[in-house]
């Protein structure tokens, strides 16, 4: 199973919808297949213009390492250096916090990853899980 | 005047429309804002995974150089080594050949580009042209 | 609203200026858009060599973040591993520390940022306030 | 001798003078020191944001080959493969064609360089003689 440009599409409505719902503020999202490649993203006005570096550095880490953001985050304060160094291997495009959410196919396996920021990291995440909920896809922040 | 999402959702679905109406090859299609950040993506399901950054190549050298990607192209073609520099300075980042299309506001001046990538580069330019003018926006390609 | 030269220029004058009332060492001031690009820059005499580099820092990570250099600092001090990450996507640019200042138009959107080096941190930014306040805008240290 | 700001202030204000009096597109001007490190910037409203990076690399490898921009692109069009080498290891940075001006002291020892661009090379290279003019200086384009 692979993600389409329809999933993402959905994704990224609905993890916008989630964010004007709980208030969050502008957020941008961004959709990456199972080899981290860019699928979709959009960013919503009044977002700084950097976001999408942020949003596909928090998905990029995800599919590469295949960990989530959150897992990523326990492992760069317990070792920092480790992380340091993965992202010297990767290219300097791993944002290792919450917000980057691993997508799940239905056998359970990685079929891509989404990077939401513009809140805090935790909100960035529970956004992004809704998006993936609504795509009817399995997501894991 | 600056370039919205809506702008570029707009943008792109039409960018879309009109390679379906061509029958063209799966399209990427990226819009930047007036400084070269990307404000929305979209690539087709059956494009390579690599499009993004073509895409982007397209429009980043367009916004950064306030040149269509035809104009860049000829000095390309006139100066290949001029263009290799330009590429130099602005980090690898520029692809100069059709398909890179500069998005003017009322008033003449430039509020982003559009980059599509997929078909050939004129059809690709072509459908970026009809994506534009959907949004009631001034391509230059 | 966008940022112009001549407000670029007034900038660089008047933190010049402040510089000196306050017996501050050689400055550096740099001016930067809305897109994170250099307008304008000027190193006073005496100054070290690479303040540029310093200088645009400060001001590139204000825009791309849309964040002040005080939290950014804050930041970094709470998750270092973050700011680190963060420079990584912005291929090494950022400098997260005061003397990187928002300008805001009068909306209240980012127009723009300044950065200034060359004393301490904090009379860095008292003189970038100093000189967007003389082009009547507004800045957020 | 050194060049000092006072020095480039000066050339940035007649270069762009020049250009207005010529009726050249509008214009960014950056002087640079004897090591190749920038000393004042100046870009004019309505100029591409990319253009810093431009100017920079037409002064930076004046600077740093103690060759001008006319002689720089004589030699790329002689030997591209040479010039492209050099750009290796000079980082990228290297624009090689005119409006990249040496200039030079009362010795005739090199004290920096001028980068303008934004119209012709040939334009960018007068206006930027008539700036090093107006300083006192002697420039070799």
């Amino acid at each position: 199973m692979t993600i389409s440009l329809e999933h993402a599409r959905t994704i990224i409505e609905a993890t916008r919808a989630k964010g004007r719902e709980l208030g969050l503020k502008p957020l941008s999202v961004v959709v990456l297949d199972a080899g981290g490649h860019v699928l979709a993203f959009e960013r919503e006005d009044g977002a700084a213009p950097g976001r999408f570096a942020i949003a596909q550095g928090k998905a990029y880490g995800s599919v590469m390492l295949g960990m989530a953001g959150s897992a990523q985050m326990a492992r760069a304060e317990q070792q920092a250096y480790f992380m340091a160094a993965v992202n010297g291997v990767y290219g300097g495009q791993v944002v290792p916090v919450p917000g980057g959410v691993l997508v799940r196919g239905e056998d359970g396996g990685v079929i891509g990853a989404v990077g939401v920021t513009g809140d805090t990291s935790d909100n960035d995440a529970e956004a992004a899980m809704a998006g993936i909920a609504a795509a009817g896809l399995k997501g894991e922040a």
